[in-house]
């Protein structure tokens, strides 16, 4: 019997460890010879990078709202066709740094548009496809400043927005706590580390019957 | 009191002549001494020709249909944010060659997505705003092609195709009759001028309650 795939996400806010704990993991799943995919969104496919660059170019000048969120969408849409489910169906674990909950969390904190409706495009664009395991790395915002780069962006954006999202954060997890790994993220690397593989490990030596990320949605009409 | 701006579209199948119809509104509507504002869609603002760059570029390689969807739909987004709207609250007489119609009867037409979820993505991308008049210019595609390029354009995508979208346009068009002009795109320049240029006449006449274009949805929840 061929091992199912396995969709591993690590969510939360700027500078709070998750590009360090998806390293992390992936070393850690090595000695299982599983294909191991390390991903992160938004923008690792070609067309990815190239909605990136379009998003973030000057020249595209004032951006509207909802064509700022449907460009994400497309890029997770781009995303998940070229890269996560290929992958997945070839049986790999995929640890990718960022989802739809930070689409979600940080379109949601710019209360510009309604969170239900933003939500709607995301999951519509992903096929509603849910990770088997998404690992909320959660800390207060203004204790997880250690990094000049995320000291500069939380300034930039005010305190308030990262509070919003961090509520969103904690909110996505509340809703489906049994596909959540909430973790306080000022816990040490190993530490972190250790819990995470521990419950990763746990969701391959089940892995062989349908896992979640074989669920497929379409948008309710 | 300030006229109301005034959104007319032109949609139809390749080759049945929408620009041409398009230029001969323009010109009629210049001795009114309203500004006319002549735009089109996919790709009439920055953000747009580069979003269709984009989507045609080789590089960008084997396109998620979602993934094409969702990049129309912020492509109309973005031309309602930065051309349509801002030129209606002026007041302007707006003249777009095809809309939302085009892409819901090319996308039902690929018949990969399910054409009531690609409507809930593009009226939410535009948030509902619906043309005051739509012009649909139809025809029999096969009879359509007077020119090489639609000739070769139709044969490569298939008679069936064709045949689909216009049943999309002409299904669209009969929901909502009040607000469709369905003409046979057979008929001359001239003639097919004539009646069009009265309608819009007539709108813009009664131009100076609340019109149409004033109307924004949102996403149902």
């Amino acid at each position: 019997m061929s091992a199912r795939g396995v969709f591993v996400v690590f969510e939360g806010g700027d500078g709070v460890g998750k590009s360090t704990q998806v390293e992390q993991l992936c070393t850690a799943l090595a000695p299982t010879g599983r294909e191991v995919v390390r991903t992160f969104e938004p923008g690792d496919s070609v067309l990815g990078a190239k909605i990136r660059r379009l998003v973030l170019d000057p020249e595209t000048g004032d951006l509207a709202p909802r064509a700022e969120a449907l460009l994400y969408a497309a890029d997770k849409a781009q995303h998940l066709h070229a890269v996560v489910r290929p992958a997945l169906a070839r049986g790999a674990v995929v640890v990718c740094d960022r989802y739809v909950d930070s689409m979600l969390a940080y379109q949601g904190a710019g209360r510009v548009l309604a969170e239900a409706e933003v939500e709607q495009v995301a999951r519509w664009a992903t096929e509603d496809l849910r990770p088997d395991l998404t690992v909320l790395l959660d800390v207060d915002p203004r204790r997880a400043v250690h990094t000049k780069v995320a000291k500069d962006r939380l300034e930039a954006a005010g305190e308030t927005f990262h509070a919003r999202a961090r509520a969103s954060f904690l909110a996505l997890a509340a809703r489906e706590p049994a596909r959540y790994l909430v973790l306080d993220a000022r816990r040490t690397v190993e530490d972190l580390a250790a819990v995470v593989s521990a419950r990763v490990r746990a969701l391959l030596e089940d892995g062989t019957g349908p896992g979640l990320s074989e669920v497929s949605g379409r948008l309710a009409p």
